[in-house]
């Protein structure tokens, strides 16, 4: 068994990954700290976790947390980098599912997220726990970026075509639609439901976090530097991530058979799943469920590919990459705990 | 291994029905017909199964059937009946979804149901599948009368003041609220996205279905006659019922712990929890969860209670507590398969 | 022309209201102010009003106030009791939409609103405005309580039986359902989208605000005490509230057409509108609509009567019912800027 | 008065257009027409017309058609080609809100809705009904082809980039997402709130309708051909359109105000409201408004230019526009009728 702690855990992030822990065979919840809600059992707070999740809320305790074999950070920005390097010290391995590790660059990181870097120095050897690009390393890390969730689902609907050197990188266009629970589980107006339902809206368009994060990844794989213009939406559901990209054809793409490249990328993924030609994959086939799922389409034939991506934001997206990370690091099976089937409707 | 077929399986039952047994741990999935659909995969209807169900449905076979342990029927109401009789003579045995079993008397069925019942002869047999009152019985069972979604939620709030004799029976009142699942996947204008979202209202008041079958079950309980007011509202969301019951409390009941009373009737059922005094649940807590969730209420310390039972309709109400019935009745324990925890959010 | 004030307003019931005053013929609106807003235009804040609204909110100015002819409040309650006392000495006449001058009883609104009346004095002045109750005292007034949004609700749909005496009046169920915007427009995690969407609850089951206010309204009916258990419900929706009324009809009562009993009683009301026997309203029906639709049934012939009651929480439970009586204060047509068709879908 | 009849009228676009049209200050409703439901009232089908549309539907007679000032067409595409003909003979103007006049090429009509155009030699007649590019020619039309929903956001949204030649006009990109009630009102499985709510996807990318009508009126504007990708995405919210299009700057338009271009284009039109730099419109704003809002970004300085337009599909994207263009056509005010502000929330 695995021992697990995770700090923070009272937001949507954190119920997530106590439904899948709780869930998971071969993990052993030690405990969940928060320092607001502190001696409160967690399933007063979500009581769906009533009769599966047995702990309190404690307070932050280095020593407890250094009796874990793997920590998770499901805490705001900004939170994790002020103790990893101190857990890391005592051999625990972390996952931080919030951005503090996923960019190299530290001064990127500090004008993106508006303050220096805490531990700059581990941004070199974390890992970013993307399973399909970065697997052996993930196996040998102490410590996992777990990515975010436009990255996640705008990266894996991008990759097979920048490996394959098959599109203009100069000019790559990623639409995306998230549900309303990507925006976390805080005291806000922004969020209410009387000012998120029935409307749709994009936002941050002059700039969001992801962008760096998702250019990072993208840069990497083609060993040079991408245009991406990243525009984000808010989406009147819970969960749910629908990434709509556009990528202009080489030559040699229009005579490439696209969709066996995809299923040839994807073939031995566990969690990747390459629909058959002119689907249309939706968003709740995914709800719950570790799982991305991609359709390619080339309209009326043209020089304009269409990928169509979608996940679940705080599975695939979130918490459920992250117990992947988990399981590829402490050599369990990779589907542990990760098998439940969406939820239909 | 348990070796299941399914009848019908095209609505939204049958794919909740779907995603519990493909998870079970003791179930073959034998087969599944429908005879609009055969030939095609299952997967390809509900995309959520891909990966997880490699079956298509196929043109109905009684012999196919005849060779399983359990089937089940998620078929509309009237269809059951006309093949129920030959399968239990082939030794198979049936819970049947729909509501051809549910009623002990085939003149009310005829009556509710608009036909007349095709096996009257095996009303009396059928064993109502509500494991918190027929336990005992279902163990035994040849057929299984999977109870209605309201029937749950309403029985499982009332019972125990009924079976301790707390209140008037002759005036109860069962103020329902239903997710639009509730009304199936059918083609219709009624339960368009437009027609009922962001709208709410009461339908079916001089009449439900579930009323005789309610009555039934409380009548039962009581040996007597019930006077029930039973008003079931669309609610706009996917999953979910949640029931205010409204009771008079008896002069006796005024001085009872009513909390104990219920804490203690359901102390040992796996799949019903009472909450702590003073609760609300939600219907969230137990989306996609076979748990019924109850709180009771004196407001006021007035003699009227107020109960609030709330459960997922497809689950509890309908997939899962066949799933529990199969259980019961093939010696399987009975929580198996239906561990998952409610979806939040 | 009518000239208006409004103090608040950054709330739902404040865009409502200006919703409605910007389009009311026979209204000049002056200002609108907030402490916390002051300078921001109001179509920044709503850009619904872009193009209609041209006021920015202002700092609060006693002066500018007393130059109106009418001020509303729409802010938290114990705000306008402050400043009441001082604007209607000079003159004006003051429509409050919160709750400071509903109850007549000071120590009763003491005790529900968790603080000492500030001007008891005015209490037994002020007139609830329920314009199908108070019509007269409306026109004569300088100072207005407006309805709560469930006390509308409920009163319009039994005040025919209890007015004809023809039910138990000591055994009243108001099971009652609200859309989210009945909560405000206020940073909370309890109403973010991610909490109440795909859910159902009831809440304050104990004991709600609104149910001494009702009691109230009933108890003036009848000329006696009443007994009533009243069970609000929020329903993952926007706008609308949906009563479900029981009552126990006496003798008497099963001999009476209540159908014509209803239709007579509103047959003057122009936003009263009961509908045809055997109906059952939607809130949609009524969604930004100063209508109050309702219907009436008797299942099964039995001595239970359900009243089915809906309104646009926001409108003819809040901002419309004020302008509706500021017609009546006003001596304008009682329908003046409120004949807006509701929005369907 | 204008004497207005509408053929058809009983789906999504008929009940917003009776909305309107019931509370225009010139038209008098003469009739409504429908083959199945002749008979029944429409406030019956269509509750909140209540008190407000007394008409009941009709079958359709020619003779009362022919006394009308103007027929709206509210039927599937396809109807409106067969009788459109003799209506214009007897002198009536006609307004079509669906398809069959929106294309000047009848092989490229039958094409794309799968039947041969009725009267071909009507097509080059009818005058496109986007009052914003053909004001003029509505004046003096006899036969209008309103425009489709998507094409209305998509074309107010490049028309002053295509009209000003500042972008790369092969290489377009519209990325649009609409409510379901642009699926229209008919039973339906695909348009169920349990197929379509809390889940987000792509419908048609490899060809939808709205596409050759889009590319025809940015054609017109450039006296060219222009390579458009165009996706629509189905959103779970009743109402609106947002269309987030994407264009490359050509050179010179990195030096062009673009802010001050669109404002300048958009001065005079009463319904088309572009937001100050930096916005980011909602599709609730204009909920029930006939309003088209835009903002332009252009995010990190870069060469891909991002337009965001939303409508309400019914209104602007339907009925409204159809009104709009009744006005323009009858001499009237072209905002009457069309002042209702929209819905918040």
């Amino acid at each position: 068994m695995v021992k697990v702690g995770i700090v923070g855990g009272t937001g949507y992030t954190g119920v997530e990954l106590l439904r899948l822990l709780a869930a998971h065979p071969e993990v052993e919840l030690a405990l969940i700290t928060s320092r607001s809600e502190a001696g409160l059992p967690v399933a007063e707070m979500f009581p769906n976790l009533r009769g599966h999740v047995d702990l309190a809320f404690s307070a932050p305790d280095a020593a407890a947390l250094a009796a874990c074999d793997v920590v998770f950070f499901a805490t705001p920005n900004g939170v994790a980098m002020q103790s990893v390097p101190e857990l890391l010290e005592s051999g625990v391995k972390v996952i931080d599912l919030a951005a503090d590790f996923r960019l190299k660059d530290a001064d990127e990181w500090a004008q993106w997220y508006g303050q220096p870097h805490a531990c700059p120095e581990l941004l070199g050897e974390a890992v970013y726990g993307l399973p399909e690009v970065n697997r052996a390393a993930i196996k040998q890390a102490r410590l996992i970026a777990n990515p975010g969730c436009y990255p996640t689902a705008v990266q894996l609907g991008l990759l097979p075509l920048l490996e394959a050197g098959l599109v203009d990188a100069g000019r790559l266009v990623a639409d995306c639609k998230s549900g309303v629970s990507g925006a976390g589980r805080k005291a806000s107006v922004a969020t209410l439901l009387c000012e998120t339902s029935e409307s749709f809206k994009a936002y941050a368009v002059p700039g969001h976090r992801h962008l760096p994060e998702i250019r990072q990844g993208l840069n990497r794989t083609i060993g040079g530097e991408v245009g991406l213009t990243f525009v984000p939406h808010l989406t009147p559901m819970l969960r749910g991530i629908h990434a709509t990209l556009y990528a202009n054809l080489s030559n040699a793409a229009t005579k490439t058979d696209l969709q066996a490249l995809f299923q040839q990328r994807y073939a031995d993924e566990p969690f990747v799943d390459v629909l058959p030609a002119g689907s249309h994959p939706e968003t709740r086939s995914v709800k719950g469920a570790n799982t991305c799922r991609i359709a390619i389409h080339r309209p009326q034939g043209g020089d304009t590919l269409v990928v169509l991506s979608v996940i679940d934001n705080l599975v695939k997206g979130a918490a459920g990459q992250a117990v992947q990370n988990m399981n590829i690091l402490c050599g369990l099976p990779e589907t542990a705990g990760l098998e439940g089937i969406a939820l239909v409707p």
